[in-house]
């Protein structure tokens, strides 16, 4: 019997500054009405899909910001996506900004941020929360920048490594569930920490700006796109797994970000592809066996990988210099 | 001033199981002879450039492929390109079979076989070598197999981890130079080693075949051309480096390999590609400031990486199944 599962990447369009978050849950309650409809039984919120892209906006005290966070989940404001998503039996992944009190490495209780998603199930609970551990931007105002991203002032590095796990979803029994936040699709170290966990599907929620600010916007706009597919579908590819990336898209504050979410097959095909920059529904049924080519042949770690030659992953966080040729001395 | 160097993928055609060394070698002679007409500084030769791709062929007593290997660099019969390319003051990189007398991890000395490759200087001089660490196929005959791929049973893992040099080609005083063979490319940890050691240029050479055999072929001939290139294209962008990356392409034994050589730059663009499955010559200029930008930005490892969430890279080799998802008990 194949195991199949019908998913959808649910884009979101813009999220002005005003706009309240009982206005992006209703928008986000429309798409999941359409996800029913269409058979779907899990679907991919965007990374802080319940607000504008904050991280642009800089206050010089960070707790200025804490509107922007949720401090329960769900909260009066989010319940009813909660409640629309068990009425329809469907699975669902959301990003927000979370608030918490919660002791640090050190054991001290102190007000932390994240950057965070979770997975809820058809019923309602909420299987695996994870926080984002590659934090892009900067941590201070940099006024060379005409938009700010401040993300490294707002959040810490996520603290929950990057989990899997494995839940009933749809009609199936058991799925392997991970997820990535945005930035982490670049980083090829956190694809292999799932694929290492037999992850079968990663969602993933992202809000990219069109124009990398930093360096001076080098970047042409379509290979900001091109490089947000090219590390989705390689990821995918090596570690035998679907994705289903959902954008937050469009001119948002005055920031343009890109939107073409899209939904990856093992192989690292799109397989479907948002083409507006607006509220977005795509969907594809995965049949998880497609995993098991991968994974079993070209991708068999157990059979292929050298972890002895993988040290300097983990014992460097930069890049050193490699050492300069000499001619050897004449003997 | 732009640091420019300008590179040339060298293609082979097919070289059939009786076509001597010294045949092969002058196919390569004339490729220099090309690039040299065309301004070439590095060319890239592919994995086993010497003889036809031996694994295909299954003997019982390994030493009975033995005469398919080197025992010295430059022999007699490679000394000719040694020559031409020295005398054109032209660098290359050359994949061969490796046989040596050394001691192994035990201190015990013994024949020893590795896929390898070398980076020759424009004066003649070796500069690097690297043998093959991510070996794919088996080690015994498998009947369902029409055609073997025995790598594993020919070749021991490379010891040599992944190394980078720092040495002058063409007009550059110093280029960072890496190697990977083949199926290396495929994997991401290969590719980040040779990041973190700040590598500028990837000679990657391959020989693969177009029909995956493993698992009963159910991969179509042009995703397997697909993943080779999306495996480079990401290994450049998510490491900010330059790779030429060429083929041994054609009916060779009967078996046929896909060409479809490329030279990728650090956005992950393919700037140039063979479209012949024979003896074929591409080149590109490669402006080496461009790898700052990736560097400098988005792939600021420094900055970005979060080592102490990778442990699972070299804590495990094969993948674990994640814990499965239990409903709390009503409390």
């Amino acid at each position: 019997m194949s195991r199949i599962i019908t998913v959808a990447a649910a884009q979101l369009g813009p999220i002005q500054k005003t706009e309240p978050r009982s206005s992006a849950v209703a928008r986000m309650i429309r798409l999941l009405e359409r996800a029913h409809r269409r058979g779907v039984e899990l679907v991919v919120f965007p990374e802080l899909a319940l607000t504008t892209f904050f991280p642009r906006h800089y206050h010089a005290d960070i707790a200025e910001a804490d509107h922007w966070f949720e401090t329960a989940m769900p909260s009066a404001e989010t319940a009813p996506l909660f409640e629309a998503a068990r009425r329809y039996g469907i699975g669902f992944h959301l990003g927000y900004a979370e608030l918490t009190r919660e002791a640090d490495e050190t054991g001290i209780v102190r007000t932390r941020r994240f950057n965070t998603a979770i997975l809820v199930g058809p019923e309602g609970d909420i299987l695996l929360k994870y926080r984002k551990v590659h934090l892009p931007g900067h941590a201070e105002y940099e006024p060379r920048r005409t938009v700010q991203h401040l993300e490294k002032r707002y959040f810490e590095v996520g603290n929950l490594g990057f989990p899997v796990i494995r839940a009933p979803m749809g009609t199936l029994d058991g799925l392997n569930l991970g997820m990535l936040i945005c930035n982490d699709r670049r980083w090829p170290e956190a694809w292999r920490v799932l694929g290492l966990q037999s992850v079968e599907l990663v969602a993933l929620g992202y809000n990219t700006p069109s124009l990398n600010m930093e360096g001076g916007g080098f970047e042409a706009h379509h290979l900001r796109v091109f490089h947000s597919h090219l590390s989705i579908q390689a990821g995918c590819y090596q570690n035998a797994c679907f994705a289903v990336a959902t954008a937050k898209a469009g001119v948002e504050d005055g920031a343009e970000l890109f939107g073409h979410s899209i939904i990856v097959n093992p192989h690292g095909e799109i397989i479907a592809m948002a083409a507006s920059w607006d509220d977005e529904l795509i969907t594809a049924d995965c049949d998880l066996d497609m995993c098991r080519l991968g994974r079993t042949t070209i991708f068999a770690f157990d059979r292929h990988r050298r972890p002895e030659t993988y040290r300097r992953i983990v014992d460097q966080v930069g890049a050193v210099e490699p050492p300069v040729w000499r001619k050897a001395e004449p003997r």
